[in-house]
Parts: structure tokens; sequence; C-alpha cells
């Protein structure tokens, strides 16, 4: 069925139970959809900006408010809307990185993270991850000594993932800020996987900068996301315009460079506001999503020849699996190949997983029902026996 | 009424003529609402998402053929979607500007361009306007050779709108772009206000870089927008990842810097989508749109002491009008002040003019139909004669 033209509709979350590693917290929340459908016009916010015309100065609908409520939602200072937590970090790097400045990131940080830097030619160095995927606060210490001996000066900037992308595993977060701090390195905190689905105390970790994902963990519609940071930084990154032009003489009141302006003047911050009450109370059952993402990881487990890649027991939804041994061994010898697993999973109602993805995949259990878990988990189970598999009980 | 929690219902655009400005091009088609209601969930466009796993890349929905539809809908080479054309004037000022280099805009372009040069150091130098308001040819000739002369070497780069946001003015762009060439001097387009309202041939102006507005001018939610180049400068502005990480050896594929990876990843690429066959269409209809406009324009002017402060006739949709010898006289002695217009206005069905304002402001008639335009045209002869204005007939 098509939604408009040529374009078909989507009902992946309508139909299906959807795994997909990087959409389940980004699903509407029925208010956001709401306000989406109010909203969806261009420029819908602006009806009643005023001066000193900014978007986080608009109080109908109240975006002042919301702005404030972000900040205290990650207990920082102050934060804004950008379009996706990508315009966070580059917004920072713009404020921070000369071109061949030494900045930090991790083994398993996210490939925007590296972008951000690379736009302002900074040199980008990683922490390793330790034998278990993990970043810690030793190896932090080690890699920070390492690249100031390398350029005589401490790195510019630390980019760190609390939760990583490609394991969903717990990094040493407050530990390597209060290490980096000891060098005089302001921390990015990329809270991406946790800003909107579990509880993130911006100042308990020490962050100096805290970015979240709209359409990734907060309930609303692409591009979206926040930048939160302490008064000791914000004027550096929210910096307003200098100029004032040569001819004319104009300036342009208190509009914020790394910003451009204003950044979410419609939907997708209408989306996101509309959520925020659920998902200011949703990162409270953060317990209930591990306990259903551990019933799902134990049913995979039971499958012989299946290793769990991410820590163990699961400190998140995201979870990496390799089933090289399982059933990728299937995959061989199946008419189907590797689409077996996809099209078995299809069958049974489950969506997300790359098609012909047999050897090491991902996949979230965020926002399902207990029952929801129960039914994946026996899926898994019933896939791998019908294909010969053993299972232990 | 509330669409959600405390977020009232937004139809001024359902209940009214909005005449707003910056609204009217950004008010979706139906099918654009129809695509945004299946698509509102965060990354809802990376259910199909395959290697080399970059937007633009994407088939299915048919968003690899978009770019292409989208780049030759401005007739030029190459085109990618951004978060606003904020976002497309950041892009190329990160790949063009270093600082301290000479920068040129004009009297009259709008702030985002300002901030985009600002947040690279840029030195920003205007092209007068003349007197009736216009960027011409010979202006910018002048003001190159002066910097050119001040710099010891031309400016790096032009940004030029061709209808600026103040007057709605049309400026010499083909003119301009022609010397601007003689002295090597790159220029970016600003097509905020003319991509997806009016034809814009890139090829044929001469445009390095065309910038478009999909919540401003191409029924399109907020934020997005269009950056379109030339094969010449693809490179430079969509130049990919260079990075190999130090410690694990990753390389991030075919990620483009400047764009920050995919940008816009859900309902604004698909409301945007939606829209644009009813947008390719429209802009064949601009005459028709000038107009309707016309007949406004002409109503206000029949107004004693009211002055066209835009060029005339008309050009363009968007007006800007000095109602001080007339409205204002009334506020001066009226009970509501001020308010009486945008009250009156409000009385009639119309909204978008910032109450209060009764000096110098600016509409848009952008979409209405005929008769919604003579009834508008009606509605400021009315009012003026029922506070005691001459109006001729």
């Amino acid at each position: 069925m098509k939604c408009a033209g040529t374009i078909d509709v989507r009902d992946v979350d309508e139909s299906s139970i959807n795994i997909d590693p990087i959409q389940v917290g980004g699903r509407l929340t029925a208010d956001a959809m709401k306000a989406m459908i109010a909203y969806g016009d261009g420029y819908s916010v602006c009806d009643q900006c005023r001066k000193p015309f900014r978007l986080d100065y608009i109080r109908t609908p109240p975006i002042d408010q919301f702005h404030r409520d972000l900040a205290s939602f990650v207990n920082m200072d102050t934060a804004r809307v950008v379009p996706g937590a990508r315009r966070g970090f580059q917004a920072v790097a713009d404020a921070f990185i000369s071109a061949g400045d030494p900045v930090l990131i991790t083994a398993l940080s996210h490939y925007t993270e590296v972008l951000a830097i690379e736009g302002r030619g900074g040199v980008i160095r990683e922490i390793p991850k330790n034998e278990s995927n993990i970043i810690t606060s030793d190896l932090a210490a080690q890699k920070i000594e390492e690249v100031t001996r390398e350029f005589r000066h401490s790195p510019t900037l630390l980019f760190l993932d609390h939760f990583d992308y490609q394991y969903g595993n717990c990094h040493e977060v407050e530990g390597i800020i209060r290490i980096a701090h000891q060098y005089d390195v302001p921390v990015l905190y990329n809270g991406a996987y946790t800003v909107g689905i579990m509880p993130v105390d911006g100042k308990k970790i020490g962050a100096d900068f805290v970015v979240g994902s709209g359409h990734k963990s907060m309930a609303a519609p692409a591009p979206s996301g926040m930048l939160a940071t302490t008064s000791e930084w914000a004027g550096r990154v929210f910096r307003t315009t200098g100029v004032t032009t040569d001819v004319t003489g104009r300036t342009f009141g208190i509009k914020e460079i790394g910003m451009m302006g204003c950044t979410l003047m419609g939907v997708t911050l209408m989306g996101m506001m509309a959520s925020f009450p659920h998902v200011r109370e949703r990162v409270n059952c953060w317990e209930r999503e591990l306990a259903n993402g551990q019933k799902v990881v134990d049913a995979l487990m039971a499958i012989e020849g299946t290793v769990i890649k991410s820590e163990y027991p699961r400190n998140h939804t995201l979870t990496r699996v390799d089933t090289t041994g399982s059933f990728d061994r299937v995959a061989q010898v199946h008419k189907k190949r590797g689409f077996f697993f996809s099209s078995a999973l299809k069958g049974k109602g489950i969506a997300g997983i790359i098609p012909g993805a047999t050897k090491v995949w991902k996949f979230n259990t965020y926002g399902m029902t207990g029952s929801q878990a129960e039914y994946l988990a026996a899926a898994f189970r019933d896939i791998a026996r019908e294909n010969g598999l053993a299972v232990t009980d």
C-alpha cells in the first residue's frame, strides 16, 4: 500500500516486534504523533515568535520551558535542541578544536564523533578497549599521558560514549571523566544510547557536555537531539554572533553561532516535546527493560554455538551476538542460505535484523512488553530447534 | 484545545488565511501529511539501509532517486538533503573558508549566512544595495575590486540571495555570478525564497551551489532543505572521511564530513519527498502567484499614506509595506493602539502579522487562491475605510 505517490506505507512498528538496534528508542509516543499532526507544517512553531526572536525563547508552544526541562532532565545547567546528536558533537567540536589539536575518542566511538573532529582538522586518538570490550579509567589515563607526550599538551577534548553502539557495553564514564579533568580535558558525554531511556545525571557523571538523540532514544522524529552543558562552558559553545557588517552596520541579536540560529523550528521539536513527559517517566523503568532483554539474551545463550559478544549480564537492551556457530551453520546448508533466519523471524512477526545476517548481528529489546520479550525468546529457541540446533532448557 | 499535554493544537493554516512571511511556502501538502503519519518514528527511513550505509543510497523508500530528482529539479549535478538551508550554508562555509578569509554577502543577506561565515572565522564584507534596495552587478563588481585590494586576493566565496527576506526583491544574480566568476569567486545561490515556489535553473544562473529550504519553500516539515552543486565542487563540499584511527585502524566508509553522515533520517525527508511531485508542478504556477500578490499590493497602495517598500511591480509574493502614514496613524488614536490592526485582520480570519505592528511589516500571499487574494485585498481596504482612512477605487 502506498501512503503518498510511490512511497510505501511504513508499518513495521505497528505490525511487528521490531528489534532494530537503532530504531526502538525513537518510536513515537501517541502524544508525539498527535503533536506531529498538529505541527507538521514547515515553520510551525514560529507563530508566537517575538523578540529576541530565538527558538528557546518561544513561550507558545512552551519551548522555553522545555529547554529548562531538558537541562534539568540530565542535571546540567543549560540545554539546546539540535538536529540530531551529531549536530551537538559538531557544535562542541567547532567551539573547541583547531586544526592539529589532538582529540580523544574511544575504540568504540560512533562515526559521527569522528566526522565532527575531522571537520575541524583535529587529530583523532583512540582510547583502547580492554579484552572485554570495555573502556576503562586506566586505559584512558594511559592514553591521555601518551597523547600529552606526543603533542606536548593535553588533548583538547574527549568524546565518550556511555554505552557504545557496537556492544551496548557500559564504559567507566565517571572514572574516565575524573581522570580527564585532572588533565583539564573537557568531556563530551555521548548519551545517544542513554538519554531518554535510562536516568542520566550529568553533574554526577561530571560531564562538561551531555548530548542526547531525539530520534534514537527520546521517542522523537528525526532529526532531533539535545546538547546540554555547564555554566562554565555555555558561553563558549552557545556563543552569540559578534558581527557588525561593514556597509549596513547590521548586527544579529543573540543568534548563536554554533546552533546556526534556530535549530528545530517545527515538527521534530514538537514531537520531542510531546513525548517528553513520557520519556521522563520511562527512564525510571530501565530495570524492567533490562529484565526483558535478559530473557532474550538467555534464550540465545541456550542455543548451542551462540556467543553473546556484549558484556554479560547485560546492562543495556542493545546486544551484539555471534551466531557463526549456530544460525550460520544452518545457513550453510539451508536452501534460503543466510536469508532463512530473517525469513523465519519475519514469519513469526519479528523485524529489524538485516536480511542475510547470520554471523555477528545486533538487536535491541527496548520498549517491548514482558510477554513480547518471552515471545521473542521463544521464537529464537524455536527457530534453532526447527533447524536442528541443540537448545538447552 | 490541547493536542498533547500542555501543547495547544495548531490550526492557523486550517482556520485562517495565513500571510506570515516565512510560513506560507512550507505548509505541507496532503501527501506530505500522509507520509509524515507513516514515517513519524525516529529513524524511520533506515529499514532498508544496506551497504554502503548512507542516506542517499537507500532505495526503499526511493531516497536515492529523490536525490537525483532534486539535482535535476534545480539543474545541478548532484544534491544532498540537509537540516535546513542554513546547514547547507554551513557545509559550504566549512569546505571553503579559513580564518581571516574575506567572504562576500550582500546588504540584504540572511543572518544564517553570517553565522556560517562567522563560525569559520571568515571576514564578512557586504555588497551594498542601490537606492531601490537591489543588489546590482555593478555594485558587486565594485565590491569585489575593493575587497581584493584590501585583502590582496579575491574573496573566498559569495553568498547571494536571489530574493531577499526583507523586501522580497529580485537581485541581479546572473550578472553578479558572471562577474564573481571573472574573479574566480565561487557563488552560493541562496534559494530559500525561490527553490520550490518558482523555477530555478542553477546552470543557467551559473551558481556553484544552490541551496533550498524544505520548510520555507518546499512544503516540507522542519528542519529540511537541500544543497546542490556542480561536478567541479561536489568532491570538495561532499568530501568523504579520510580517517584511519590509531588503535583499532577503523575507517568510516563513504560518510561525508560536511553532511555529518546522514542528515534527514526520518519524517522531514519523507515529507519533503511526498510533497516533491506537487512542488515540481507548482513552480510552474508562479505567474498566477504573482498575480494574486499584485491584487493585494494594489489594494494596499490604494490606501492613502501606504507605501510599498519592495520593488514594484512585484516579482515575489513576499512584500514589505510601510503603513506609518496609514494604519499607524489610526493606531495613535485607537483604543486598542497598534493591536487594532492585527485584531481587525483576525476578525476577518487573517493571520500571520505580528500583533501590534502598524509601521513597517511584511506579508506573503504565496499559495492562496485568487478569491482568497481578493478577500485579503478587500479586507485591507475595508479595515482602512472602517478606520477613516481614504481609499481610492
